[in-house]
């Protein structure tokens, strides 16, 4: 629409309406029952999609913070495996150098995690492991799986980043031994940014480290958390708690399964328009990884600057994403998390086929009926 | 109005209209121009509101947010004394100690901070002090002027938590002598609860401890902030941040002298009616401490219970604050910051006074003469 940018990024999405619209309600107490209530039907709906029978709390903060709460919270002096092949598991092994012992497992950027190298950090004496369940950065969609499987085996604490899964993607906190799983208000939840969920299986809590931050305290969350009316240990951003409650009952009445058909099926539209376009896929993969769900990373055909590509399809009104960090320039990458729709996967394909072609691309097909035909099985 | 509740507590507070509707935009790239300019839009109002040269940054997160990034960025390892007069400066007591060396400098609950403590503390070495300007937990308004002198002549860094008073009543952080003060948004910003601002000043930078959080880094609030166009550097809660774009623009509408005045009135307004009510005003003040413009706290007279108090007002679509902690149901607090006027406050006295006369407290004669003679003057 005029003055509003489509935005096709691994987050922030587009926020439907009806959720914009429950933060222009007039400011609530929020030690009260209607917060209280909204707080509740949020974690109901967050334990489908975290897969989890655990406690869920709610953070006032990014995903980052919810990433710091499961590190500082649980992670304070353990030596740390921390799984790297992105941008984001760079993040993770950051925080844990800050609050632990914490060692890399690094692979190149998109592509899989070396699951014998965690093996041998196991061995070794890993006591958690962090990982990226859908590393955005890469397009590459990790194997919580079998990462929760080595690391039970050796039982070492799993810290798992669900911050772009959560909600669009098939999660299975409880049955891939996840201790600590995050996601993010901004992404697959169709909600605005500004809030991180949490959740928290025993045997964490069994671990908990006496040292902890304050706000992130997540002995805290746990305690406000049981209250009744449910409440927060500090002030809650109000709205944001409002919108993510009205964004949640959007994903009860679509239903889990069908969100999640909605997402695989709309990113492998975009991967068919890729092939047809006769352009590579940027993450490589393997048996136990796979193509993200909710981004797709696409390589930079040769000769094309990333200033062209994406700025023609921003003239257009559609923000699609580069690359980050050494990939800038390298890769695009195309989000479809959330509420997005074949109306919106159509108008961004179109859009990016055209900034190809006008980049003067060999080869380029049309690419939108193979999409189409994705989007209309 | 219906369904709404007249919210009269000491935060959060009723948000304007135009503001609330500003959260209504559709999501946008919090890193390009659009998000940038609101930042720096807030920001620039911001600056007035602490009466500071220094720079400003915005964190998706409660006031506590920002107290305890004060703390742990500048403060870790270090002796403090914690100015204590109600619970907030617990808080930021607790906050110390899980970082520092802190102790308390107690006063009891609402009676005038003790300057000679505080100088015997800095004597014996502390290297920061930590002090809540408005205390709404017993309606006082401390001496920061005076802290920070002492401060300052022992070269200790001064903390102030200026959640309730900064874009209410006169804050002064430069000619105070404050090295990281903090604000909330849903005080007298008026604006949605779930973000903190922060002033840092030069001696804070240059004293900046190297084992910091990761979340509430503030050196990385600092380089993002310093960015063209401005950044936070995690994820940032969009939504509040236009939000507060729009309380901001409403401040540099009024004026912030116009705005010390009109809270001045208002608190002053509120007085007139208690005293007239021939009840006691909570706070014990000297020639340094003031009751608090933002909050007024009352004694609760004898025999009346808070529940009754305050649920007949609730009744009437009004909230106002009962006693925390230890002061439960001996006080009762009417919070006067934000947007609100003349209409809120004479309809909160009103019902106040009919719950007074209801619960069968002895004397109580009109006081909403007085309180709109202050107002009308």
């Amino acid at each position: 629409m005029e003055n509003e940018r489509l935005l096709m990024l691994p987050g922030p999405v587009p926020v439907p309406e009806r959720v914009r619209q429950a933060m222009m309600r007039q400011a609530i107490n929020h030690r009260g029952p209607e917060f209280g209530t909204a707080y509740a039907e949020c974690v109901g709906v967050l334990k489908e999609c975290f897969g989890t029978k655990n406690e869920v709390y709610i953070i006032s903060g990014s995903g980052t913070a919810g990433m710091e709460a499961a590190v500082a919270n649980f992670g304070r002096g353990k030596k740390i495996a921390s799984m790297v092949n992105g941008k984001f598991g760079e993040r993770l092994r950051d925080i844990g150098q800050r609050y632990g012992d914490a060692t890399a497992v690094d692979s190149a950027w998109g592509t899989p995690l070396d699951l014998e190298a965690l093996a041998a950090a196991l061995e070794d004496g890993a006591e958690m492991v962090t990982m990226v369940h859908n590393e955005t950065s890469a397009g590459i969609l990790n194997p919580a799986k079998e990462v929760g499987k080595l690391a039970r085996k050796h039982d070492a604490l799993f810290v798992m980043d669900g911050v772009t899964s959560v909600g669009g993607d098939e999660v299975l906190v409880d049955d891939w031994n996840v201790d600590v799983a995050i996601v993010g208000s901004q992404k697959c939840l169709a909600a605005p940014a500004g809030l991180a969920a949490v959740a928290v299986s025993e045997r964490a809590w069994e671990q908990i480290v006496d040292d902890r931050p304050y706000y992130l305290d997540l002995a805290a969350y746990r305690k406000s958390g049981r209250k009744s009316p449910m409440e927060t240990p500090y002030t809650p951003a109000v709205p944001l708690f409002l919108a993510l409650a009205e964004a949640t009952a959007i994903i009860r009445e679509e239903g889990m399964a069908a969100r999640i058909a909605r997402h695989r099926k709309m990113s492998a539209a975009v991967r068919a328009a890729v092939s047809a376009w006769g352009l590579s896929m940027f993450p490589q993969i393997d048996a136990v990884s796979a193509y993200s769900n909710t981004v797709t990373a696409v390589k930079m055909p040769d000769g094309v600057a990333d200033s062209a590509l994406r700025g023609t399809v921003k003239r257009l009104g559609i923000e699609i994403a580069g690359g980050q960090d050494h990939l800038k320039g390298r890769i695009f990458r195309i989000g479809s998390m959330g509420a997005v729709g074949a109306p919106e996967i159509l108008a961004t394909l179109a859009a990016v086929q055209y900034a190809l072609k006008k980049a003067g691309v060999p080869g380029v097909t049309c690419g939108l009926g193979a999409a189409a035909e994705v989007l209309d099985a």
